[in-house]
């Protein structure tokens, strides 16, 4: 089925690795989980720019001709419409600022094509406020960028920032109309995907912007220095009596202010003034995160600040900073190109073979030991020979297999292979879940 | 939207919190994760009793009229069928015995109604082999649904198990035709539903059994002992001199003893000759679980043998053993009724105040530091009195909330509040951590 893939269990067990680093890293910073429903009502989902979205109905299979109520529901194609949703249903029973996150799966009815996916995970987290929400905020939210992606191992990484008040007030300097500003900004966000002379010619010939107004807008956007030689250059800005650029200008300052209080690292980000998210509804911080080596797979963690969540669904403002990561997307290209190698088809690190039947209680009995004191184990059921069981052990990536025949029955003992280096040791029955410990701490 | 349920952030952590034991459960006895797409091609779901199930089929909302490959898919009703697919698509890619677990929503076009819902999760263990699987995976399964409902807190439960041959072999001792066996396992199966006076009725009247045939068999699947008695019970209809009986009781042994060798406590199980699973493709081992306190749930976790997982979709003889868990009706229900009580709001224990909004590079600081040494903390960003910032870390159920303003400044120290005791202690700047990691511990 083109665009619903499925993974093999090494491959799942490395996919699940990276979604539990995603949970852990954003309740570490006080996000609590919430889960949506897959379906909403058609109208929710069209609410904000729905419509543009393939979106996924669903139907009873065995409905009748004319059943009522049956053909309202379809399958979200984002986890943002019933965020804001669920934020003007239960804004009386959440406490603001709130912060949750939301890792679910996503549907999108796209034609099939390479790297597109009709389902797949979405990680989001947001802090929404009540009228207002502290820009502090924005300076967290790349130390939760940085924690996941440095924990995820997936090689060189740099979150790029910007502000979209700068743009527009750099836009505004220049004299482009108020009504232009979306539409330049567009144009500005495609810096990223088309050549420096098709945006410069989209700018002059689709907007009708002077040629003098194009070059201001690509070279400042084009502009590439150290942080903190930036943000001075930028500065020099001011003299435009922009008071949008300052505001954005002095919310960049404190977000690099922030992220250097949280320690990122400054090789994992830069302030980069080409970053405008094409989003019609991001107003201030605006972040995407690039992989240094595959910077073919585009922002792999994008988002940004904006004044109102869920203007559809009430009336009360509810301004808010977010990110999503597309994990699905990335997971699928990175074990592809083997960024990210599978290994062992089974979590539990310890096989429990089995050579003689007729003492399976004792082999349970091992393998229950080892649970009890947090080591995941197996026991091996069918009979089969030891070298047979070795391979088994060997093929799913057990790191330990426990050996117990007549010569250990014997003598109160277990051997114990390493399979990681093929090397032997034997240890008293009575020490053997210590011995297992201190082997796979290794 | 009737029988799609949503939860609020603390209820959604107590229900994280079950779903992360099942996980780790699963995972301690060797299972390996994988996620099938929650949708599959419509005459995949149909092929094996999907034409009883409300399936939702989807299509795109947009799709043209008479467009081609657009109404062949539909959502997945469980995990069974597509775990039959997946298995014989991947097989030659797979390691058998296959052990594995899947942890997915299922959808069911179901009539709205109380404890009906239409979007829910299953949480699946099967181990698979070709051709065969050893008996002694049934007699481990006992042990992971003990482990998971003891961990899980949710009060007395028992695991009630059976095996299909007594009863078949039985049937067939007691003169039952071989074509009605399966119709009189469905009529014991629902001895748990409703009135023995009913199936009594069932048997004779509609299944036209003899009142001394029905007789005997409502004594058979009456009878209740502690576990070896009835073993030895059951012993004695060894006399019946059927075969298929001898082994069904033979397996049953072989069960207790391996529960008993993985530590199941006798409270937790009992041997229940009434337990027949309806559906028909059960052949051996069955488990049913009861809560005692929360009986009217039926069975919380179910399961059993088969003879052959996929032969819809492959000639090789495919045998297994498994269970499911029906963790959304379960969660659903003891969150209403208060047997899991929610608690806070957030996930992290500690809150960092900010009583001096110029020295938030000092908070955010000291709450990387807490972070990266395991502990999870939020600061508290918006310029609010103290006063206000603990009612926050009260309301969102913070264990620890961090105090620093100008005495602590001077001093190089901070108070930590404990929230659950109102108590208050004062320590070095830099012994924070560890005074905190200690008071949590407590």
């Amino acid at each position: 089925m083109s665009g619903f893939p499925e993974l093999l269990p090494e491959q799942q067990i490395v996919f699940n690795r990276s979604l539990q680093i995603i949970r852990e890293t954003f309740e570490a910073f006080g996000f609590a989980p919430i889960e949506t429903p897959s379906v909403e009502r058609k109208e929710v989902l069209t609410s904000k720019g729905g419509e543009e979205k393939e979106i996924y109905a669903i139907s009873r299979m065995q409905s009748q001709p004319g059943e009522v109520g049956e053909t309202e529901f379809a399958l979200h194609f984002d986890l943002t419409v019933p965020f804001a949703r669920y934020v003007a249903q239960h804004k009386d029973k959440l406490t603001f600022p709130f912060r949750r996150y939301q890792i679910q799966k996503v549907w999108r009815g796209e034609r099939a094509q390479k790297g597109r996916y009709r389902e797949f995970y979405q990680c989001d987290i947001d802090v929404i406020g009540r009228g207002s929400v502290s820009l502090f905020n924005d300076s967290e939210i790349p130390s939760i960028i940085y924690k996941i992606f440095d924990r995820m191992d997936i090689g060189a990484f740099v979150i790029r920032i910007n502000n979209r008040r700068l743009l527009q007030g750099f836009f505004e300097a220049q004299g482009v109309a108020h009504g232009q500003i979306a539409d330049v900004l567009r144009a500005v966000d495609r810096l990223d995907k088309t050549s420096r002379d098709t945006v410069f010619a989209d700018l002059t010939k689709n907007l009708g912007l002077s040629e003098m107004q194009a070059s201001a807008i690509m070279a400042m956007t084009a502009q590439s220095l150290p942080t903190d030689e930036l943000l001075t250059q930028l500065s020099n800005g001011a003299s435009y009596g922009n008071a949008t650029y300052d505001q954005g200008l002095a919310e960049l300052k404190t977000v690099v202010a922030g992220m250097r209080s949280l320690g990122v690292p400054e090789a994992n980000f830069v302030i980069d003034p080409s970053v405008a998210r094409g989003l019609g509804y991001y107003t201030g911080t605006v972040y995407e995160t690039k992989l240094i080596d595959h910077a073919d797979l585009g922002s792999i963690c994008s988002g940004g600040r904006y004044e109102d969540l869920a203007s559809f669904f009430t009336s009360e403002k509810l301004p808010g900073v977010g990110i999503s990561i597309g994990l699905s997307r990335l997971m699928f290209a990175l074990l592809e190109r083997g960024v990210l190698p599978t290994g062992a088809q089974t979590v539990a690190p310890v096989l429990v073979t089995s050579m003689d039947p007729a003492r399976m209680d004792y082999y349970l009995q091992t393998a229950a030991q080892l649970r009890s004191n947090g080591v995941g184990a197996e026991v091996f059921f069918d009979k089969k020979g030891l070298g047979d069981q070795l391979k088994y052990a060997s093929k799913k990536g057990f790191k330990l297999a426990l050996i117990a025949g007549a010569d250990e029955f014997s003598t109160n003992s277990f051997k114990i292979k390493d399979m990681r280096t093929t090397t032997e040791c034997t240890c008293l029955a009575s020490d053997v879940t210590e011995t297992v410990r201190q082997l796979l701490a290794e």
